[in-house]
């Protein structure tokens, strides 16, 4: 323990408090990076949080000023758009990889404007652009979903942190020149596992082959916006390129094992905590099945409703289960409703999911939601939307803790059969039990870890020393194709010249005995 | 701080005491060691050490048990071994990267014998081996430069945990799957840093091209052994490829970036500790020379004579500076040897480096002695030996804190160049302080960071969860070289119908238009 306090002797000595400029990204990117972007207010560094006016979830937070710069769109338009989004999934059919592909293209090309929303706003909003420029930031924190922070970042010149997920197209590794081996690193929206027969490993080959056209395709709009505010011809992956550290925000728990660079930080779980009691009638409700406990079903911040038929297939499932059901849902409600089910318009998802009576959580598979559901150790239920969801849904299957559902085929039965598995079958309970154990077992917490970092990298302004070489080298030069081309010229001219020596050898010889023949 | 608190308690619950074999290598590779057994004995685990009955530096280590096995070698054999191997360097120059290609070859041959000679000491030692089994350890810590610990692990399946620092043939690399891309990341004994020409870059393509093959080389034996005593054919890379965890005793403050897997742990550092206060007799020693301060010179523990004429041309070099020179030497002094140079059979290097009049450390690059130099700040003169010691001041000189020579043609005036510029050049210690800086401020000291993962793999009999899925594929399957058979198989037969189908319209086609022409 000497160490430790030696150390922390030492931290408390360099600590210094720092300005801190976040420009975060809307809905479950928000939630993601929201305790981190608090806790380093409430350690005395002065954060800075701009977000456009417009926002779902996105708002004031403890310890840090926000400032809002006006957007051509409203909360009601983001809410419709979502809701169309999923009376499209419901009534869409995404099986083959085929489909998956093409959708894939498609997410590519919606997203290529989706991201570039706020850039305008932001970026030639010049009153606030000089404010900032004014306080003299020592870091940003942004997420590179959305490009505004990419290109505010490059423009401001602050050493830069990126905090995601798992970029759609793949930016981040490609960002960082991560190695990813197609052949055991399943791709984003790919659903793969680690483990992939032929087929899929050609698949996954193929996306990442064409993973730099995808992420071109997707950052068209965002390129042409950054080199007319840097007045200079760049794009988003090179700005991307120069990062200073990149915060993963998933853990191994989770994410199938594959190369890291030393850059990253893996802070998956970052908003970990401990459950609070629940109120007096929700705890009563939760108890009211006694041993048999109840379940959690939300689809997220975003979705809160369903079509009513599909609701129906829902309160149809929950009727057959000795469970209690807590559903965050707005939607139409059946007359007949089951009473076993309780309606909510927002739940305490993690005091409910910390509860010792809770045996299984429905879920849409959201990297905020089965975070907790892992730490607490329960079961789940997926049923993916959008994004990364059927990826994360994928990987709790394979590890034999979630049984996983699709929006646009789930009937009562189906639901019920998986509800009774997860329940019933005590293998899926011990497995989250012990995936939950690896999850919280780490030597530091990964929101103690993402502040360390993001000091540090205000300490040393920037972090130089984790930056690969690799950066300075083109395509050609990073896969040796150059020093294979010129290894392939030695090799040629030593068999031209062995060649060329045995035949000038052998002619002599042959002359000299043509010449004994005729002597 | 709250989470800090939350899961210090979560530790603290779940801490156990466990059962740790340890089976060190000799020389450096104890002394990176030692720190860790001792502080996981002294944490409560039960940590029994087992060592040859011979050996350089491995002994008793506090709040561990150690046990011994009889060799065929003594003590004084292995340093007439170390002497003559000094001596050869002295007189061989290794200048070109073709000398350095045969040297490296000439390395993994001299290493095939001994690594394996302690392999039959333990492993056919009956007694021994029942006891350790009976022991039923949780988990065995080995340094995977020497086979004996590689192959006890197996026999006695627990999970192994490996340390070491730098592998001779890349076997670490090898076994964790870890991508080493040869355009940036330099192979081991090259003396290539991350930034290399194209010639530098070929050589390392073509030396990482036979990495696989070296290590099998080097192996030769060991595996011949391996199969033996594991009663199968096995090999000593399938074996390491079974790890739990990797701990790598390096820092990037030191190491150029590359890419990690997630089972490496970096514990580069581990014994940095505060310097302790000098004896009388040092601390007026080295104030002598008010402040121009004082240099401290060792070769590391293992060399500490020098041939009389290579000895002299030390001492000239040390007479012309100002400042004071400890050296650990036990060799033939010259009868005017200077004032200012104090020899010693041994140095308290750490608190001399930590001392606040050192000017200069001069060192053979042992990882020990420069992550002591670079955590008090010391600007380095390198005289590398043998091993990783070459790489380790290539590292260092391209920071730019420090100069290297060659013991072979080091002579008084390229020493008092040397040690005048990185004296007196400010650069070299404002650079250094930098690297101290960064190589200091660490989320977590890695002695406790090592320690926690040890603990890890016992609590949870290993660390399977990082454990990357290529392993499961061949090397065929890993380099996706059936995808791209496959893919172009694919692609042939779209192209060969295709082509068919068009000679068939054309032919089609062309019988019509003449059987027109004849109508």
């Amino acid at each position: 323990m000497a160490s430790v306090l030696l150390f922390c002797l030492f931290c408390l000595a360099s600590a210094k408090a720092g300005k801190i400029l976040v420009v975060p990204s809307d809905g479950s990117h928000w939630m993601g990076i929201k305790p981190l972007v608090e806790e380093l207010g409430r350690r005395g560094n002065q954060v800075v949080v701009v977000i456009p006016e417009a926002s779902l979830s996105m708002g004031p937070s403890q310890h840090t000023t926000t400032l809002t710069y006006p957007v051509p769109y409203t909360k009601a338009q983001i809410q419709d758009h979502i809701s169309a989004s999923v009376t499209n999934l419901i009534s869409t059919h995404v099986s083959t990889d085929l489909a998956r592909f093409q959708s894939f293209i498609n997410t590519m090309d919606l997203l290529s404007n989706l991201i570039t929303r706020n850039v305008e706003g932001l970026l030639l909003n010049k009153d606030l652009m000089k404010k900032l420029q004014d306080y003299n930031f020592d870091v940003i924190l942004t997420d590179p979903f959305e490009t505004v922070g990419v290109i505010a970042a490059e423009y401001l010149s602050i050493p830069t942190i990126y905090i995601q997920t798992s970029h759609p197209c793949g930016a981040d590794t490609l960002a960082s020149q991560c190695p990813s081996p197609p052949s055991y690193v399943p791709q984003r929206l790919t659903h793969f596992s680690d483990r992939m027969n032929l087929w899929q490993r050609s698949v996954n080959f193929v996306r990442t082959l064409i993973q730099p056209m995808a992420c071109r395709r997707m950052f068209t709009r965002a390129d042409e916006i950054a080199s007319r505010v840097l007045q200079r011809k760049t794009s988003i992956m090179d700005i991307m390129g120069r990062a200073a550290l990149w915060f993963v925000h998933s853990d191994f728990a989770l994410e199938f094992p594959h190369p890291l660079m030393p850059n990253m930080i893996i802070v998956g779980g970052m908003d970990n905590r401990k459950a609070e009691p629940l109120s007096q009638e929700l705890e009563e409700f939760v108890n009211g099945s006694g041993e048999h406990g109840f379940v959690v079903f939300t689809l997220g911040s975003m979705v809160s409703q369903l079509p009513e038929a599909k609701a129906r297939e829902f309160f149809e499932a929950f009727r057959q289960i000795p469970q209690r059901v807590l559903w965050r849902y707005t939607g139409p409600v059946p007359e007949n409703a089951p009473k076993n089910v309780k309606l909510m318009k927002w739940l305490p998802q993690n005091d409910l999911l910390g509860h010792p009576k809770v045996r299984a959580f429905v879920t849409h598979g959201g990297s905020h939601g089965i975070y907790e559901g892992i730490c607490n150790g329960v079961p789940m239920v997926m049923l993916p939307l959008f994004g990364d969801q059927g990826d994360n849904a994928q990987r709790l299957v394979s590890r034999g803790v979630a049984e996983s559902l699709t929006i646009y085929d789930v009937t009562s039965e189906k639901l019920l059969v998986a509800l009774k598995k997860v329940i019933n079958d005590k293998s899926y309970k011990e497995k989250m039990m012990k995936l939950s154990a690896i999850h919280r077992d780490r030597p530091i917490e990964p929101l103690d870890l993402a502040v360390f970092w993001t000091e540090f990298v205000m300490r040393h302004k920037g972090a130089e020393h984790l930056r690969p070489a690799a950066h300075d080298l083109n395509w050609i030069q990073y896969h040796s194709l150059d020093v294979i081309g010129f290894l392939l010229l030695i090799l040629l001219t030593v068999i031209f010249v062995t060649v060329k020596s045995c035949m000038f050898c052998f002619r002599k010889c042959f002359k000299k005995s043509q010449k004994k023949k005729k002597a």
